[in-house]
């Protein structure tokens, strides 16, 4: 789903979607000189990635230049398949997908008195498997990059930013949003002095930033995620980034009511992005976690 | 032994040890306010160490911020299981202990004439079975990693600083000093007037440091590890810095008498700090040689 | 051969060859002193590396300070084998041999609808295969490590100097050299007018650079690899640099008469440099790329 989006996007799209990653990327200011296509071009590319991409050159369908704009458009863009062997080795190396130790230093077992949340990520099994801490937990969703709690951990920081790794996960101010939610996230006299008081505050959620400092309505710049959490209305609208463009269609929900642990309102203030320490200014699409996203949105197989 | 040293001390002594790589860890001025501890929180913790850091979090007792802080916290003090798989990525990539090549490129092979020290570090057997060159070493001793030869190799310098990779080891400057050791380490006359000036004597040993620049008292700074090598009693007096604060303790003895190649004096003066090549002033307590600490503090279990 | 050959270089000849990874390599200025070897010294030596450096080391043969070099006189000059344990670390880390992706990201699969060439570099039996997608290539020449295409990849960038990835290969201009290869590389009409002045012309290949720019005579300086593409005799008489100062020994061929794919000349033009974005600038003399031309030289086995 996010790679048919990412095949469907103009360059300049795909320009800034990475462009820390693909610094150089520049588009040909004309098109290549395209000249005719053999029949016998048209059968080699048939079968083999090689030749479709000499094809996509001769017509003049690839031409940037710069870094890590070829891997986009070798691997990324042609649905090359990454191996789990590929996958293994970024589980097992420190910095894999920005600077901070190997997931399997402390994700190396299914017993959670060995291994946070009870994961064991050395393994394409114990990948499939995911937290086996209760309430365990899938973290892969094959052929749903972005609905899968792995990649979700990688790209996401926690909010509010700037606060602390260690911020603890059931504070007051967290607790009280969660019970609005689980009782329905409706829009009472509980919500109104209780909860959106919070969004609001400054250190209500372990930084010195409210949250509506960043999301204060459905435009981004100036709201990130397009979001808005200055009313009741705003909340429940959701993310309107996720969908942007798509005429009629709402915005991705935030709130799940009944479920705050379902909810991305309470993920975000709870759960810290992966791997620990990482600067959250660090690229959420780092190449190694597109390639992780592929072979999710691949089926995730382990051969 | 050194982590249960490292749990049991403050975060600023933890800072201490490992400033270079904990840039950023900050002690909270004022705990957390420090709610009550149900019942269900103290079962969930007993079996996890993911609810043990939420209980800890809750408490107040973790509020260190930065970035390899976290690491300290989330594996060293919790005594997390570093698993072989971990050790053997380390022991193929390079750089993982600092600047350097991949340790099973000098070292893949229980054949001396193949390998160096005829040691095998691409297998967990090997790493076990030590150098099997004549006369063979064991390299891990489980349970203590401050006595392994492998973890000496990755923390300390040779010496004196500067002295280059290729100076020889059987110099007769340092043949003087073994030869002192396995005659009884005496003070007579051999030592005051053929061994003690040694260390006085700038280029005795390949750099242009005289030894007791840097060693010439029991205080640290200026003098480190707090040795002094000035004289045949501060000699045998040992490193103060391994006891340091221990009333009425010894210092971690430098000369072994009757066996200079089990004495740390000659140890310095031989050993090729390791991967060969990394700078003298890189961080002895890289993250992964900590880890690698871990492993063995734990039993260096091979599964 | 060409480890022969780095063996017998002096030292300040590795010095030049792989300056940029070699910066601090010293010459000591004079002699260690050198002591009688003992018999049981030799004997020692005989079988094990470790007390060969001994020796060396003592009679003043390896007096070189700095960073990779003492890889490369620990390794490298030793002929220590470089096992296929280490080859795989290598082939499935990214910047393993220079900035960008591992290669098993692209090459992870012997069939060409999965997989660039139909290559599959993450098993030893498939490096020993090749490219599988037709024509099918061997990339490894045991024992020959500067015949093998693997190697040529990664030191060799596209020519002409900042010419894009995906520049066409088969364009107007690499076509007619193409042809006049194929049909004998003789010095005909066409040769001359459609031909030669190819290499004199800005942007014929895809960069501002003319060919001549760099390769003008048969020296270095000004013209890289001693390459002259200015006459058909220059061409014809190949590059200089290969065989340099072996009295009466012809240049290496660029041009292989009626096999264009084969032709040094071609593959510049049409072979971009492994990783995919790694910068033109990147040291060809990596230290990986060393090793792995050693596991080459050494016959390129797989245990």
């Amino acid at each position: 789903m996010f790679f048919d989006w990412l095949k469907n996007r103009p360059f300049n799209g795909l320009q800034a979607m990475t462009a820390a990653a693909m610094i150089g990327v520049m588009i040909a200011g004309a098109a290549q000189a395209q000249d005719a296509v053999t029949k016998e071009e048209e059968e080699l590319a048939a079968n083999s990635v090689t030749h479709q991409m000499y094809l996509d050159m001769k017509l003049g369908k690839l031409n940037i230049h710069g870094d890590n704009a070829v891997v986009e458009a070798l691997v990324l863009q042609r649905d090359i398949p990454v191996s789990y062997d590929y996958i293994a080795t970024l589980m097992r190396t420190p910095n894999a997908f920005g600077d901070g130790p190997a997931c399997i230093v402390c994700h190396g077992s299914n017993d959670p008195a060995k291994s946070y949340r009870g994961m064991d990520l050395s393994s394409c099994e114990g990948i499939l498997r995911g937290s086996t801490e209760r309430p365990s937990r899938q973290i892969i969703v094959p052929g749903e990059p972005e609905k899968s709690l792995l990649v979700k951990m990688l790209r996401n920081n926690r909010m509010p930013l700037g606060v602390p790794f260690f911020e603890p996960v059931s504070s007051e101010a967290i607790s009280k949003v969660k019970a609005w939610i689980n009782d329905g996230a409706k829009d009472d006299e509980t919500f109104q002095q209780k909860v959106l008081p919070l969004f609001a505050e400054e250190d209500a959620f372990g930084s010195e930033t409210a949250c509506i400092e960043c999301h204060k309505s459905h435009r981004d710049p100036p709201s990130f995620n397009e979001v808005n959490l200055k009313s009741y209305e705003g909340i429940m609208k959701g993310a309107w980034s996720g969908t942007r463009g798509k005429e009629g269609k709402p915005g991705i929900p935030i709130v799940v009511p009944f479920d705050a642990e379902a909810s991305a309102l309470v993920q975000r203030l709870t759960m810290n992005r992966m791997p620990p320490g990482i600067d959250p200014g660090s690229e959420p699409n780092h190449p190694n976690t597109l390639l992780l996203m592929q072979w999710i949105e691949q089926g995730a197989w382990c051969k």
